[in-house]
């Protein structure tokens, strides 16, 4: 044999570079360094106190095989009723199906959506993952270059022939921006008038600033609608989360779930049903990101990032920094070697355009976040 | 809007019929029978006490938040060293890339190597998700019917032009067989001499019997082989597994990974880690096994089953049954209805010919198998 095996051409996706991010300051912090972490998008806090402890328990009382495909019944039933709760919705608990992570909900939903060639539309900037996944599944993303006066939402203007779905998300990443009820629903008729599949990724609602935000759901039961508890119940290496269907769709997504993932991990399902009442430790989380939020928005003008979204919901800061570099991969390595701060470059969100933004994330300690702004203000000062 | 969002076509895979009677027993248990589980190929037994205690450690030290896509360095280490307890061979634990479960395994796999329409050759009878995650990624699965004289596994004569892929697993399922150095050789070699890249499926490594299993890298570095806790570590719900690739394919799985799974959870990882050191209850499980092989080799013929294959390794009897039926779901339902007993129709294993098999898996305690056993002598004397 004269030549070795080779990959795919649909397995060519871009790194996510976030993760990239994230390992050179694991290096770094390995050689001894502090580094003040803002660059992924993930809680510094642990699980819910209540739910490690209702994992533990369950860890004693039964093997923790595998579930049915699409989740313990009584986890369904909780995160229907969260939509009561948050929504004022009566869902069917059959419509919520458990997914490894959001990760696993949009393999399972652009598998259940879309056929090789498909072509589907996204705003950018948007999360990473997104058009990788597609790529990844033989599918064709068409990204839309959304405007800061639109707050990076796409709008029904955006809407070409040919498309076969959309992906909206709100609270966005990296903008945090949300769309309104009135914007939501245009994007959702204007879609479904064209015959595409909509997605609502929803995985950062519970973490609000000044408005709530609005589920898909609200506006019509023909989408789908992927959440996660990675972010707002804090267990992102959990690896737990979960989609909401239409009544016709649950066989077809048991059926992908089954084969595709088995189940989602049996003990994340058990401990996620558990965080859903541990309301108090939650909203004490919020309560830090509310600060941080206030911290960012006075912290990084004075540093001289003066170009900022200010988000809506989620934990992050997306920034221009068009007037300091046009190199933001680059850039963000600078401020990692200099500063100790892990940052996002914006070319993880936005491929044409992202080499000129920023993205801060804000989701560790009230504490980190000072001192992430000071190392900033310090490092700006000097170039 | 007259019309509803509609599935894809390939998302119309096959039910995972396995689950589907799972289902049922569980039904039926709820009402109040006993039922002996033959049906669902996992342990009885939970995750090694060590494994379970690691977890429980982990869990108050840190906040198990995402680990690097690839997996915890310690944990790609250790399974490196299996290699070399197993079949002394010297890894690079760079080419370990820990995954949710083998069934993440073969997602990144077949996304790996394979592009849309690509056709990937497969052995009937065989696991049934094989075909259908095929499918699902906008792959042609071409099932080659192997024969019980080749104890149900491929040959190289099976082979014909325009196939991309080859999927072997020894020891197998749903037979237990195992293909010999010679035949997996052989098998490798024709697949790549074809230009074909070849997987090969490792997962009930460890529970062997009369001789040890091959590995397919003990042939050769140019292969994919996916392996899992779940089998011999016992720890099916919790979605932990692994692949080795070639040097050259990490840094793309290392991409499809950070996109497509961002990382295996990480409490299974560390509770994986564990279980690697806890040999002496793993090897009493084996024994278990063991004896449960002896109980069904003896007690099958007894209750009217004769026309066996002998499993080299897993946890499983594969049985003709068509002196009996034709169909094998239909007899399946009615030995759960009248036996109490759940096993699985081998239409799951092979489309074309599994209306007449069945699978037996003894996994379960030898109590459980005993009785089981009995069961069925009552319900076949019934017939």
């Amino acid at each position: 044999m004269d030549y070795a095996m080779r990959n795919s051409r649909r397995s060519e996706v871009d790194p996510f570079i976030v993760m990239d991010v994230m390992d050179a300051a694991r290096r770094a912090e390995a050689a001894g360094r502090k580094i003040i972490h803002m660059e992924v998008g993930q809680p510094g806090t642990p699980a819910p106190a209540e739910a490690r402890a209702a994992a533990v328990r369950e860890m004693d009382r039964q093997a923790l095989g595998y579930t049915v495909a699409l989740g313990l019944p009584e986890l369904r039933l909780r995160i229907a009723k969260l939509y009561h709760d948050r929504h004022g919705l009566d869902l069917d608990p059959d419509r919520v199906i458990v997914t490894s992570g959001s990760s696993g909900a949009f393999v399972l939903a652009f598998t259940a959506l879309f056929d090789s060639g498909d072509r589907i539309c996204l705003g950018a900037p948007g999360y990473p993952s997104y058009r990788q996944i597609l790529r990844a599944l033989g599918l064709v993303p068409v990204i839309v270059n959304t405007a800061a006066g639109n707050r990076f939402q796409p709008t029904p203007e955006n809407l070409t022939d040919g498309l076969s779905g959309l992906l909206i998300a709100s609270p966005a990443n990296p903008t945090g921006t949300m769309l309104d009820r009135e914007a939501m629903a245009s994007m959702i008729f204007a879609a479904r008038e064209r015959g595409m599949s909509v997605i609502s990724d929803e995985i950062y609602h519970g973490i609000e600033y000044d408005r709530k935000a609005i589920s898909a759901l609200e506006i019509s039961d023909d989408v789908y609608v992927i959440n996660s508890f990675s972010k707002y119940f804090s267990m992102t290496g959990w690896r737990i989360g979960w989609m909401v269907v239409p009544s016709s769709h649950i066989r077809t997504l048991e059926r992908l779930a089954q084969n595709m993932f088995i189940c989602a991990p049996h003990i994340s399902q058990v401990a996620a049903r558990a965080a859903m009442e541990c309301e108090d430790e939650l909203q004490a989380n919020l309560s830090v990101y509310i600060e941080n939020r206030r911290l960012m928005l006075e912290g990084l003008p004075l540093a001289g990032f003066h170009n900022l979204a200010p988000p809506d919901g989620a934990f992050y800061v997306y920034a221009a920094v068009d007037s300091l570099t046009d190199d933001s991969r680059k850039f963000a390595a600078e401020i990692l070697e200099h500063a100790g701060v892990a940052v996002t470059p914006g070319l993880d969100f936005d491929e044409a355009r992202g080499g000129r933004t920023i993205r801060f994330s804000y989701a560790r300690s009230s504490e980190d976040i000072q001192e992430g702004l000071e190392r900033l203000r310090d490092f700006m000062g000097r170039n």
